[in-house]
């Protein structure tokens, strides 16, 4: 069967479209993260929706699952197969073109195998701005982040995927075609289809071709890196700004004091402004058009009237960077410290400083070994919040359901959700059965069933059937 | 059958929680537009989330059509039941409690019979803003602009309803209660269900309860009224201004000549500050943190560089607001002018020139008596685009169809959409059918059948079966 399968598939592709040679497999078959590692019968590379099309209805045909990768730069777990071999990969990496910048409908048109980086560049050569920005945006994938409606850095301006994208070209599991591209900011026109395929990480369909939105390239920045005695100092100052400057801040990133201790261990280099680290960091950037000087001055004056511990601002474009970088490498550290639970989840703003008062202490009551590297973007109320043990080999993750049950607990009570960002994957799938009620659990299966009704999409990812 | 279902409806709610006299029932039973004039058994008015539940299970069990109600300002007949007489209007209007106001997060709860303007008020008092407005703000319901999706004057800066929507409360057909009161920004866990009943006109279930965004409070505002020779100018301003200011253009509304004859007609006391009346307007505000005085400057700095024939700008709230009532009585002077055939259409904001420029002559050259009131939110490409005939009776409905087959036909070919922000409800079933793929009617069918398979939510309205 999977030798007339390969036949038939080597018939719709160009010779460069198959992958089937064990090591050309390999990097398809394992996570970034390192954390799981699957078999796949081979990675189908298209070229086109056609032939997206074409081999979604093969493998409807030959009844093989369909695992669609971007990047491969998510952290659940969702662009890796199982370990049964039995998956074909669907790679987009080759449909990377940009169609359209539409500079008077501020929209961009693009493949979904399009790098992040590369949307980016092409947005700004046209004076506007692609919002979507995160620490992997230079292998990331448009569809990657369509997937699982990734967030980021700009989230508290500019929104999360969802909202910046107008429409969408999706293979459906029986392999037809579903052509919404649409460049519209309104269209109110029967039920919103896109927003089904958004965020279900290639479980209901695959996306092929994606229309986002475009704003204005703001030309002024103002960037400062904020020391606070506690988050709900943060919380005070971010408050504040908010009422003197609007939607001028765009970036508000929050940063513990482990975070600082990892980079300097692992990143010496990078100079840290602080000595001692201080308990809590924010990364503050504001940015607008017209003037940097102005913008400057209305951060310094509100630091000036707040009750912070201490700021630097960014004099420069390579201050800047060197203050980003702080916050950009907290990933890469934590990966060279070793094995971490690790928690992507979000709270009513308002809250998060209740939530890290609350779940450290419940942790550290349970595991007195526990560390908690806790970051992220507070402006959203979206947490990174990492437990490292003492042990940070993959014994680590022995403690896992218990380390979760707590962590989870507190989120929940605080009415948030166990996956910001992240989505759900293969790594949060029991904890979705067990935070969401059976009745939305229902309906999810009920939706994955009417569009998916051989489970050949992505199986075993987001849902467990 | 029916004495026994309103005993039963009776024993569930208290005694003004039902209406059934005929005088009672007329205005429910009329749209806004006194287009549609449907029958139904009663009014129910529950005051509760749990009796909205009772309601729908009590339907369920009986067979009888729901017809959910907000406050009737529709435009397309969605909460106007048929003319059979065998549907219950649920009426949201006794569930207007505003719940939360949560500065911190910047976030309204709010049961969905509240009254958006009195949803705004709680928002201001709170010093944020609560960004959905348009004309019927005083009489409409959130439910209601849920339900449509609703746009406004204000999309271009905030988005529609969709985008300022973080969580609901949904009663679904069945009679259970499905609990997405979330007040996120980021939230990946799973399918995101709130963005099917959002925009679905009440056929899929009924919201009882939503968590809306709020934004800081502006402080200045910047108001103009500009002349423009033709629509290509205004689209000129448009993306200077945003280059300048970025999103502090909030509204940027395009009146078209025929416009202002109305208004001189219908509301001859509403001062028109050009004359003779201009090809085309566009009322333009800027809103920000900070003075309106720099706020001003900015604004006259770019009208002075533009290619505008003339412009006027409000020097105060007084003024302001008599320039924002030629916007907002447009809708009732053509009232009051009789029946036109209504479109309310979305493009490309880069084809709006191109679709005026073909769509007029083309509805002339088969209709010499057409008269073309154009009007609409040029910043989220959302025109308003209305006929009239020497016929402003209803014998002008005649036509209809051979209208809307001229201005559906170049909206289709310029990439638009049939509805931008009144939805389908009842006017639009069928050029729904015509101008969506059969894939999607079909997706769309699917999802009804899924969510309602007895077909007892608001039937006949969106869909066709």
């Amino acid at each position: 069967m999977t030798t007339s399968f390969l036949a038939a598939l080597q018939a719709l592709l160009d010779p460069a479209g198959i992958l089937t040679d064990e090591t050309a497999l390999a990097g398809y078959c394992l996570d970034q993260r390192r954390r799981y590692r699957g078999q796949a019968l081979a990675v189908a590379r298209p070229r086109s929706c056609e032939e997206v099309a074409a081999v979604v209805r093969l493998c409807a045909e030959h009844g093989v699952p369909i695992v669609p990768q971007g990047g491969n730069t998510g952290n659940c777990g969702a662009a890796t197969p199982d370990e049964s071999g039995s998956a074909l990969i669907l790679s987009l990496e080759r449909m990377n073109r940009i169609l359209e910048v539409d500079a008077d409908n501020n929209t961009i048109t693009v493949e979904t195998g399009v790098i992040l980086a590369d949307a980016q560049a092409a947005a700004r050569a046209a004076g506007r701005l692609l919002a979507a920005d995160w620490a992997a945006a230079a292998s990331c994938q448009i569809g990657g982040a369509l997937a699982v409606n990734a967030g980021g850095v700009n989230v508290l301006r500019y929104g999360n995927m969802r909202e910046q994208t107008l429409g969408l070209e999706v293979v459906l599991a029986s392999g037809e075609i579903w052509g919404g591209l649409r460049a519209l900011r309104k269209d109110n026109t029967g039920y919103d289809l896109k927003q089904l395929f958004i965020g279900a990480e290639g479980t209901l369909g695959i996306i092929t071709r994606a229309v986002l939105r475009l704003f204005p390239l703001p030309t002024a920045q103002a960037l400062a890196l904020v020391a606070f005695p506690d988050p709900d100092a943060a919380l005070a100052l971010l408050r504040d700004l908010q009422g003197r400057v609007g939607d001028r801040v765009t970036s508000f990133e929050l940063i513990g004091q482990p975070c600082l201790e990892l980079l300097a261990k692992h990143f010496p280099q990078l100079p840290q402004p602080f000595s001692p680290a201080p308990q809590w960091l924010a990364l503050i950037e504001l940015s607008d058009c017209g003037d940097s000087a102005e913008l400057s001055d209305k951060l310094i004056e509100a630091l000036a009237e707040s009750e912070i511990e201490d700021a630097v601002l960014a004099r420069n474009a390579a201050e800047s960077e060197a203050l980003w970088r702080l916050r950009e490498e907290i990933a890469e550290a934590q990966r060279r410290e070793g094995v971490s639970i690790k928690h992507d989840i979000s709270l009513p703003v308002s809250r998060v400083p209740a939530f890290l008062a609350e779940c450290g202490p419940k942790l550290q009551a349970e595991f007195p070994d526990a560390q908690i590297v806790a970051f992220g973007h507070l402006g959203d109320g979206n947490l990174h919040y990492n437990v490292f043990r003492a042990d940070k080999s993959q014994a680590a993750y022995q403690a896992e359901a218990a380390i979760n049950a707590i962590v989870y607990g507190c989120v929940t009570q605080l009415g948030g959700s166990i996956s910001a960002e992240h989505g759900i994957g293969q790594l949060k799938v029991d904890a979705l059965t067990q935070y969401r009620s059976k009745l939305e659990l229902d309906l999810m299966r009920g939706i994955k069933q009417l569009l998916d009704p051989q489970n050949l999409m992505n199986p075993g990812k987001v849902l467990r059937f």
